[in-house]
């Protein structure tokens, strides 16, 4: 196992005691643990982020060492969850699901890891589910066999800034911290997943970003010069970023810049700001951007002077009302956005509906507990419909013709089908 | 010192790092120290439950070798209570009490453990009540020495079960345990004082069960097969058992075992089960007993499949709903009840009120917080009546004639007879 | 560096580690270092009492080596609070104040303590209030040096009683102390803070408080016996005091006494106890005191029996209710009044209000957040004008004709003139 994850009883977020694109040049082919609450919070955001990092070590499929069978104590599976987790884990560019483990095991620590069978060594419910599925998962293997993933977004990761936030976190004094880069990491990571815009990960280490129409750039803290000098390339060349509070901050040894902030960056966001403040009963407000009512501002916020941006949203709030929220900013044939705070996931969400458009990104219609997902496997696209809800869905938008897999039933462009609860379909076109 | 409880700042639950009653071999006569909240917070439960451990570990009347005087900070007795506790412990089998401490010491980490005098070591409120309570114990004497109990339900505890449970609590990965071994046996040893059902605490290493109508078992994760083959030929004799989740899972080695759970016991429960989470919006339902309207189900849930078993009770769940929760299964010339799962408190009331008379035990009209407790002294029956409440109460339920103790005042049989806040009466009959 | 302060994020309270009264005798002049809350959370509570002690260790004007500038994360200054904050050290007695510092750090663990330049070291808002500042600071230089204060109300703090406080705290056993000594002393000069009556704070080693109309003594629960009859003395002659629960308990050892309590001011104060708990559903009422309605009792509540001492407040509760709450007792020519438990801040207020003019201690209109502070320079009284809030205020009391300073604008007696949000004004007359 390569890849693992920030563990929280789960796995979160980014791996933090070691850089992982760092320790992947080790490896011929990278795998990955993950393992994430159930039932009725079972959501595919772990096995989506999870999956990406693994597959972004490589830029290429990934095999699931270890996931979940009947879990640990409180993440027994409903009936329809391992089929529907182990399709996700495909639609992500794993080649493979192996589960922690075979049988449940009788003593020490791991006694609670519930295996695919349990400790009466008989088969039963999750046995049945289990045995289904690899029937299944070895009549689709001739279709889904080198599937790669063709995302034009790509979300840059960095253990340094991760390691530049733990010791510098978004409280005060006295305080706990109640977030940390994970946190905010998956902040856009998740709003992403659930407007079904599929994303990359990337390491900090990357120069080249020609191949996506968006990089977003999370609390990119601890930026080397040769990397924002790469991202202002892009930018100008036609690329777009989205960047975050706290980005381009410190050098990658964590000194502070001793410049105007966003190091480098200022002209190419066309902003700056030399001041910031935890939020307290701000909120975002808008006269162009669609935002709920109460999209409270949280964590962190900048007190930003613009130079060439322009302001999508500003702070409400009686001394710091007005101060922009929201920015782009034109840049060479680029566009670059940057967003100075942190606020809430609806609102996010909200925000990025309209946002992305504007960097080169279409949001299509489909919103979480349905998820889709791509790849191209063989030259033909493979589309997955996953229903992360209890409640059976109607797919009811458009689409090219194709079949189900791996029974190859035929299906009519835009011809509308039915998901159960926790129920996925594979399509070819 | 021999007996002393599972400490959260006062008296909770079975002592953790001793099976006592191994180390009670060492001893003549058992003592305990017994410490708990006071004022609107005295209940009585903890010394029911801590005296009814001290009687069992030689099933025999023990001293109470410490126990509150004025207590620590925020346990000052209300007038009346000093009496009341002093008259519990006579109740539960103790045959002395004696306070921590004589006087309030002016040094040291106790020094807010106050005693019978106040630091000014002068006469004050808590020395006339307890002097007073001298005068009437002495009296009381020739009544009650050598008064033994004589119980006709049992709750077995399990050192080892808690050694169990501890290792793997009924918490999610990640999350901090809300509850131990200690909570479940409080639960079921809580509802039955509530009830004024007084029980026996029987060892693990019990065999004999033929005094008693109904042994309760909670939680009795780490279950030799010698135990349960005793458990089974009781209850075939005739016997009954109220057995709760987590029952019979590993052997006294802590290891799991590895056929149908629960282990020995499928035959005797008429049921098995290979699966089990925390549940989550899930209630109990039951078209045969009377149930609270909210009867939250909490901690942990089996999922039970049922052989000869009757379900009494089952999950109200979108997923688990329909399963049962509260079983009960004749078998031989007994019967055996099993609970798969924990709910609230009143919920297991109303269960019990209901249950108990299927499992041999009558349940009377009284209801905590008015308590009775019975001995035989001399061949006559003591009766103790307590009011834990701060309203005074008529005791207004059938009774044999008799009289008061120690003064002799007569009463007829059925005579109703009044309790002042936090009082109690002693009869003989 | 002489004083700083407890530690909570911020500087709350007295320090706990060591006696500054013992340590200031090695210095020629005191100096603090006082960080607070900022934005909508500064109150200059903090300044206040932290000034206080700055000045009481030699009696004398102090230097703020170190305040915030930016201070730390999310402490970021509304437009005015610095110069706000300025005032109200100097208003203290401060004789100059310093920030942490010059510019913000690049490197190390202070790097987020953000100073008067930010990272960028370019002049930014913050720079620019400081640099107005400054400029005015040195135009009232001329006026304010030697400026001194003369308050007739002191506030004893002791070093000893707050490790006592530490060791035998104000919460039931298993509880975390919610308050220690600190919150208890902060109870009473916030009160005071509130009601614009200035305060000195006196060490325990003090003999003599002639020059005080009222001293105030809160948990001086560590007190010799040459102190308590320094405080019997200067009740005897004519002083006030008003003393809290815990007061007198134990010696300088911390051996508690083991005589009647209050040890040695049960005359003085007409009262003794030997009883004590933890209020619960505990609230204080009276026929004579202006009270809110829900003036909870918490923390610490003693059962008084008065000999000499008139109850101003009794205890509401079931079982404690009519139990003296807040006495006052004629003593020689003196008064002597004692708060035998805790209740709100609001309860307290309403208190004071009522109970200081019955000590010697007149209490005018002004109320936070308008503060009003004095001091003595060149033979004219100096009065600071403190607006801590964010709305305008208009100053609409009675006060001598004089100068607003530094800029020498005359105003009549009793006109009225407007501070605006967080600002502040300095009059001569």
């Amino acid at each position: 196992m390569l890849s693992d994850y920030e563990w929280r009883g789960y796995s979160f977020g980014l791996q933090p005691d070691v850089d992982q694109f760092d320790a992947a040049a080790a490896v011929d082919i990278t795998g990955c643990d993950i393992y994430h609450p159930s039932e009725d919070h079972l959501t595919g955001a772990e096995i989506a982020f999870g999956g990406a990092v693994a597959y972004g070590l490589k830029k290429a499929p990934y095999l699931v060492l270890e996931t979940q069978a009947q879990g640990n104590f409180g993440w027994l599976p409903y009936p329809g969850q391992l089929r529907l987790q182990a399709m996700a884990h495909l639609a992500s560019g794993a080649k493979g699901v192996e589960y922690w483990h075979w049988h449940s095991i009788h003593n020490a620590v791991e006694s609670y890891w519930k295996g695919v069978l349990s400790h009466d060594l008989t088969p039963g419910e999750t046995y049945r589910e289990v045995a289904a599925l690899g029937r299944e998962m070895a009549a689709l293997s001739p279709y889904l066999v080198g599937m790669t993933k063709r995302n034009k977004v790509a979300v840059m990761v960095s253990n340094r800034s991760q390691t530049g936030l733990a010791w510098f976190p978004t409280c005060r004094p006295g305080e706990t911290p109640e977030k940390n880069y994970s946190d905010f990491l998956r902040w856009l990571c998740d709003s992403l997943y659930r407007l079904n815009v599929e994303y990359d990960v990337l390491s900090d280490g990357e120069r080249d970003f020609s191949s996506y129409d968006l990089v977003v750039l999370p609390c990119l803290y601890a930026a080397p010069e040769y990397l924002l000098e790469a991202v202002r390339d892009y930018v100008e060349k036609g690329g777009h970023i989205l960047a975050t509070f706290r980005t381009a901050f410190a050098d990658e040894y964590l000194k502070i810049y001793h410049d105007a902030q966003p190091h480098m960056l200022t002209d190419c966001l066309g902003l700056t700001y030399d001041r910031f403040t935890k939020p307290e009963n701000v909120t975002l407000t808008s006269d162009t951007m669609p935002l709920p009512a109460d999209a409270a501002v949280t964590d962190w916020m900048e007190l930003l002077t613009l130079t060439t941006a322009k302001a999508l949203c500003t702070y409400r709030h009686p001394v710091w009302g007005g101060v922009p929220a929201v920015t782009v900013n034109d840049y060479g044939r680029g566009r670059a956005a940057y967003l100075p705070c942190c606020f809430s996931p609806e609102g996010l969400d909200k925000l990025l509906e309209g946002l992305l458009p504007q960097l080169g990104v279409a949001v299509g219609p489909v919103r979480f507990p349905l998820v889709v997902k791509r790849g191209i496997s063989a030259g033909r696209e493979i589309t997955f419909y996953l229903n992360f809800s209890g409640k059976s869905r109607t797919v009811d938008i458009p689409h090219p013709a194709g079949a189900f897999l791996p029974d190859g039933k035929p299906i009519a462009a835009d011809e509308p089908f039915t998901l159960p609860p926790w129920g996925a379909a594979v399509l070819q076109s």
